[in-house]
């Protein structure tokens, strides 16, 4: 049995990130209003008393929430290895007692029970690594099957004080990108190395969340009250130091601040007010293979413990998406945009104009609606593009469609419609571009392709 | 108020299909072994008294799931008009008394409450629809707005009594593709015309279950205790009736089987032992916009009640599944199958061999493992290959790749390394074509466009 502590401290680790730090997660108030507002004007999502703390995605927050899913699924599988799993949500309470999270972790989680006479009692779950380690324990598992790593997008729960409760940055609900992976000591640094790629490539070249800046590193080191093998800590601080050292990026110590039974490493980034959040963590965990008895059969024949590495890079998509906002003010790139492209018929009167606008519209949105058996293709290409033929004056429209972060606007007059090519133009700049509906399609698909 | 029966008889209709009906949904015991059967074979899912009906999905499954809700998605967004929304999976007491089900559907859901204080009381969702007629009344609507689509594959919970629970088919936890559309009386038509379409499309053309009947319908009418004007329910079932005349599908008529606040359609397929299932369902529902107290405006400036239509093409997702593999008993079609190519290095001992295997395998992959910063693009083709390079005969490894149903087998000798082209076949027939590595990725990417 565990100390209390250790029981207490598997929060912040199981988490993927300090959700209940006030020091790092409570997002300045201009976070918060940011986010809402943007909400609020583009219809991304709301909040009910009806459900505190959690969020309810509009059809357009949906999108913006699903493609950073399919993004994360597309990066994790196809570049660094992890295979999704669909896991359950609530556990019977012998579970959490084995986790550690019944004694200790209680008050924060939610109790489910049965109306029928079995009165069984279950906990919805607040994190994914029990059900994690019952998928590693569920075979028999070989040295050669490791590093075995596992993603999961399940919601999970929290129960947040309600006092606390805000928009999408503090949650009752929420998604992680949450990945554990089983690894022999051998291979913690070459998986901490690809995780810490994976957060660069994300903080750098996907959402760059501050020209100067960017993201930046902690180390959190081995607290007074620890527990373990003194000489496996040092090693892995070690292990963790020589990877910060050499992958190029500014980072601090923060001495004693570690999980007692591991360190680890936080990411941070600046909303803009220039305070400091965390998203993604990398968690190492000596103790969770040892509370459900994990093993793995050594080269040797003989059974070995794995260790487990905590790591998510979003942190909480709902958070993340905050954090986006804070940064974007709503002008989505546009690969994210719920609203990539308005297209705009210069005199609404003129039939011609407007049946090339709607034909676009079909071919932009990749629909088809003709043919009854003929299903969508997988991994097509649909873009989020609109038709405003409103009998509004031209010059309106496109103010509007401006002032709504279209990303971009598309505008059929008659030459438009003679010579079949139509007027392009960026959110950013007047500047026309006259391109065939096969360009703009073209065009969109090489945008979309590298997260522009 | 509405009658107690009333309430009681909400539940077939927002299941989106007949879940608790013993006569429709209890599979043949041997659906129930077939799909455990090659679940244990190909490692699909399991459960665990832990979570009693909560399937965890292995990544082979998990791979068949995500799969199945991509293809639905696809087709309901870009098809169908669709549009997808994330919505919370616990609310207050007073949604579930308001909708009915705290006091007619309590035994069968999950309670939840907080370990804090507050003691507060939720109901985890065992349907969506109440969460949608939120987000529906959100807003003010307008008759313009209308027909409004919402599609949600929420996690759903049903406390099923312990001893009816099994493997995929009687779960606590289950998904649906589930949908709900709000629409004027004038559109109703239309509406169902389309998800029959959809369900046409499926359960012909993607899904063929049976060579003779496929699938077939059901209409099913007022029953003695309906509620409501008579007036209406004959339009309903006018309306029903003139539709399924026209669909050219058989059809039988359920007389008095309907719910009682509206008529409903049920599509069925037959399992190999002849016993048929309900999967998808289309039911109109007079009374949930009442409960509600929905409402748009119409051209006429005033306030008339939408009407809702339920509807899932899948049913359960989980369930679903199961009965595609009775139907095809693991040998999945090309597009589904987590098991798609294996590629067989002749000689294990060429190092050339295995080289030209493995670099096959990553492009078949669609993996980026070279350049940090690039990352896996959007709508980009990633095929389930291995390569089976163990040090066994050649014949012992095609024999075995043919026993775990790969789709396809593509073997690698001199000849095959010298040309470039290699050496493809199906499991089905021995037959080898000579392909080069752009040309099996087209040939499979090809595959997956079409559903084959």
């Amino acid at each position: 049995m565990l100390h209390p502590r250790t029981l207490f401290s598997l929060r912040p680790i199981e988490c993927g990130f300090h959700w209940y730090s006030t020091k790092s997660t409570k997002l300045a108030a201009g976070t918060i209003s940011v986010s809402q507002e943007v909400s609020n004007k583009q219809r991304l999502f709301f909040t009910d008393p009806i459900s505190p703390g959690s969020i309810f995605f509009l059809p357009n927050g949906a999108k913006i929430f699903n493609r950073l899913i399919q993004f994360m699924k597309l990066q994790q599988q196809f570049k660094y290895g992890f295979q999704e799993v669909v896991t359950p949500l609530i556990y019977r309470k012998s579970l959490w007692e084995q986790s550690g999270h019944w004694q200790n972790y209680k008050e924060d989680m939610f109790r489910v029970e049965g109306h029928d006479n079995m009165k069984e009692e279950y906990g919805l779950k607040p994190m994914n690594c029990p059900g994690h380690c019952l998928i590693y324990k569920k075979f028999d598992r070989s040295y050669s099957e490791l590093p075995l790593r596992f993603a999961d997008f399940s919601p999970l729960h929290r129960n947040e004080a309600s006092g606390a409760l805000s928009g999408l940055t503090r949650v009752r609900k929420f998604h992680q990108d949450d990945g554990h992976i089983f690894c022999t000591p051998e291979q913690v640094e070459n998986e901490i190395n690809s995780c810490l790629k994976l957060v660069e490539m994300c903080y750098t070249k996907i959402f760059p969340f501050s020209e100067d800046e960017g993201y930046f590193l902690e180390l959190s080191t081995r607290p007074d009250s620890y527990i373990g093998n003194l000489e496996i800590w040092n090693h892995a601080e070690d292990v963790l130091t020589g990877i910060l050292k050499k992958c190029g990026r500014s980072w601090r110590l923060n001495e004693g601040d570690g999980a007692f039974y591991g360190p680890k490493i936080d990411i941070k980034v600046r909303d803009h007010s220039g305070k400091s959040h965390q998203v993604a963590t990398i968690q190492l965990d000596f103790q969770l293979p040892e509370r459900f008895d994990l093993r793995y059969k050594d080269r040797d024949n003989t059974y070995k413990k794995p260790i487990v590495i905590h790591r998510a890079v979003f942190g909480s998509v709902e958070r993340f998406m905050a954090m986006l906002m804070d940064s974007n003010r709503g002008r989505w790139p546009f690969w994210l945009n719920p609203r990539q492209a308005m297209i705009i018929p210069v005199n609404t009167k003129t039939t011609e104009q407007v049946k090339k606008s709607h034909a676009l519209l079909l071919k932009l949105r990749g629909m088809n609606t003709n043919d009854d058996l003929t299903p969508i293709a997988l991994n097509s290409f649909h873009f989020n593009a609109e038709v405003d033929d409103r009998a509004e004056p031209v010059g309106y429209r496109i103010k509007d469609a401006l002032m709504k972060n279209y990303s971009y606007l598309i505008i059929i007059g008659d030459k438009e419609v003679e010579t079949g090519r139509y007027a392009v133009r960026t959110k950013e700049s007047r500047e026309l571009e006259h391109l065939s509906t096969d360009e703009i399609f073209s065009k969109f698909c090489e945008l979309e392709k590298n997260y522009a």
